[in-house]
């Protein structure tokens, strides 16, 4: 499908693969010009494919209190001390176009303390990193200190999940050396 | 549903869910003798549930050269630096089941390097503690590594799954105060 | 002694031990109904092996506000991140016994803050970890929140000394592979 | 000299500073079209402002056998850990400049690992890091690596002085909260 | 007993203390010209002074292949990195005695790595400090390594029980806040 | 110059030196009575010297509410978590000279916690550790705290100076070896 390398895995043609999964890859190329390469990278397991992304829909489309670009912050805070190439570069360009920002992901992957965001951003992005790096020590406190801020207990959940999954595929795509495409790091800038 | 707390958060009941997932769970509750809480906790939310469950199956009931015992192996080494209570105990239990091994859960959850397991075993949570720790170190060396001790290809992306996938679910575990089923405790003994 | 393995260092025959020695382990023999490793692995070094045990008895054994349940909670909260499996396992099964609770152990080793447990036992296990990771931090903040749970000074004493104690007890435990006796696994159960 | 906020401390108005820091400022000015903040917070302190570009100076434009871009590319790569926003953005532009390669400098501040470079600028970046991270157990064997890579010593003096003074530059960047000019975002993309 | 601050615990007077414990004072008063603080402090529970001296000579008056000199290293070594005042002071004190060499205990406190000391000390040294750190993960490597140093498998539970007694050690002291006499800092220079 | 390791890079001799650089070794050594090392270690790069002693010298030597002593409580304090054997010991030598006490250096290198230094003096170190160690989390807070205890904005700023200047220095001394002078170890004990 494609010379680049976009995975240490292989990676299946798109003809070869079940009839959901290329439609899939093909509405989301139809959307964004190119096809994102963690599609790629995750057809080489269909099963998993399909899990990976109703997961992804299920906490990042849903309603709720979080705007789009907050949820797409909570990926790039905790994709970044994750290392995570892919996710840091892809969903960094996302940030950049749902929050009509074309700084606001370099602050946040560098250093989200010192971003151009509200207080009650910095306080859900304390608590997602906290999830990422010691979700055993969260406690009631972290509950309360999020409620001062307006987030009721959904909101909790949904930056916990958002957090949580994406700790799965920052992990994935650096097993897989999974690669952004080029379009995403000009992408909203 | 039941009285003892399940999770921090709202545990439906049964009646109320949509069908697919009280069938899952009635099934789960046939085979089991009870419903382990991870079922209703996670029901708060069914299309998270959906996708949780469709994860989990994809890479805990996959053919490969990977045993069941083995799988669960990677759960109980990489949950318990997590300090996942949920995941540590019932898989525990799974674990001590399908290894007809009385000891080998708290082995494994204490020190897998004094465990009474293979030195290919030891390779296999080395790896998966690593995706579990720092993923974003992984490279070639890891590889071959593995494929020493008889390792592929597909059972590096296996033991990854299965590190990442739980570290998902220990946090959203551990955010949720899930609590294990006092049935897990003692199975398996 | 025994066929199966007890420590990576040799270890003596009953006969051929003092006798101080020898009568204490025929004591904890008749007592438990089988000897623990520790005492077999230790009386490789008989003037160790007393100070060790004299050590643990003043700490254990003596009087204060500290439960026996309380003193072994401190043993497993401290062991389990040293990851000694002799102590979280043998120290398991006592705690499971003092506490006559089957599930309490397997609560503490892994994540105590989820353990069914009083908050003044949290505060005591919260200091007890201090000490172990960093007691150079520990200041007047420290007694004073112990105090509001009802600690006196000598309290604290005690679970500095608990926690210190089995540090040097997993350390050596680890380094001479000890292995925690069969029977521990289930006892309390 | 400008309303948005570029430090928080103060910040000297141009014509209120000694001869030689203006005609530095103005020279930057003329060149990059744009004053870069970091003289502008700097300047607060003129003797530290000398004494840290006659340092910067003295390390990034000298000759030897790396090439500026690489200089560029340890700046990026250890600044990324210490979460310097300022660095990395100001110095992410410059080896994008210097390197003609719009991609490199967000390959290298997430994870370098990962980065289109060579397997010697590897090399040369986990020296770099070792020293920013644990310079206390640098040692022969580091030096003999690099060495393998083509690096004499003087090399070696190079990339740990690069590493250490952008340490310095990341902290006093953190604590004066300096903020990367908006130009450098988009810069040699 | 003395005016100046011993220990943040209460300290008994010498007629008060078992005669035990008041000749053993008076004999190390009689040697040094001084008691030092950590009898005073200890002898606050009888019972614990017993068995931590006991423990302190089984291990640091024994005969073997590490001399009074390395066995004072290791306790340098690992008290340095636990913040132990205590320790670091008074021990530093009397390796410079049996090392007849003024500088050696301030370069081990400081960086090992870099002192005046063969490779083989720093070896013992290596593994001290991963018996401290990380005696989890002591393993065949750690003994192989110390056997081409020329040590056996009894210096090895010499190093592992003096790195693992002075960390119960370190904790007594940062807990009870015990101070060096003023006399240890100069003596040995 | 010496016959005794000072680098393990070149040292120069004094007559190859630029006059600025040999009028200020021959400075420091008519008041010292000797040639401290850095001097001479540095010399190897007389850019890099000049650029080192300029920033040195804005810092330590300007005026402010800081005393010289606590400005070398700052390099001994932060220097020793770097296991920087030269900056702990040769400034170590000039805090106790500065300080009139021959106890403080050795107390504040330990544990600084522990030191018999002022609560301001401890609130004043407690900042410098975090600049060293987590300056991307220096946000308001710290400002107020140390705003409690007299310290102004600008002392703020010299505190994290000297911080991070010595950490630039630490690093430097770590890689290239460099010795302290003999001399030092003894100085105002």
């Amino acid at each position: 499908m494609t010379d680049s390398p976009v995975s240490r895995f292989p990676v299946p043609e798109l003809h070869d693969l079940p009839d959901d999964i290329r439609t899939r890859i093909l509405e989301v190329q139809e959307k964004s010009g190119f096809v994102p390469n963690v599609f790629l990278a995750l057809a080489h397991r269909p099963a998993e494919f399909r899990a990976f992304f109703a997961y992804h829909d299920a906490i990042m489309d849903k309603s709720g209190n979080l705007t789009k670009a907050e949820r797409e912050m909570i990926v790039v805070a905790t994709s970044a001390p994750n290392q995570c190439q892919y996710c840091v570069v892809a969903h960094g360009a996302i940030l950049r176009i749902r929050a009509k920002d074309p700084l606001i992901a370099d602050q946040i992957a560098t250093n989200y303390r010192k971003a151009d965001i509200t207080d009650r951003q910095k306080a859900m992005l304390d608590f997602a990193l906290k999830v990422s790096r010691e979700a055993y020590a969260v406690n009631d406190d972290d509950f309360a200190a999020l409620e001062r801020h307006g987030f009721d207990e959904e909101d909790v959940w949904d930056i916990a999940a958002i957090s949580a999954f994406f700790g799965l595929s920052n992990r994935m795509a650096n097993v897989t050396s999974m690669r952004p495409n080029p379009e995403f790091y000009g992408m909203g800038r």
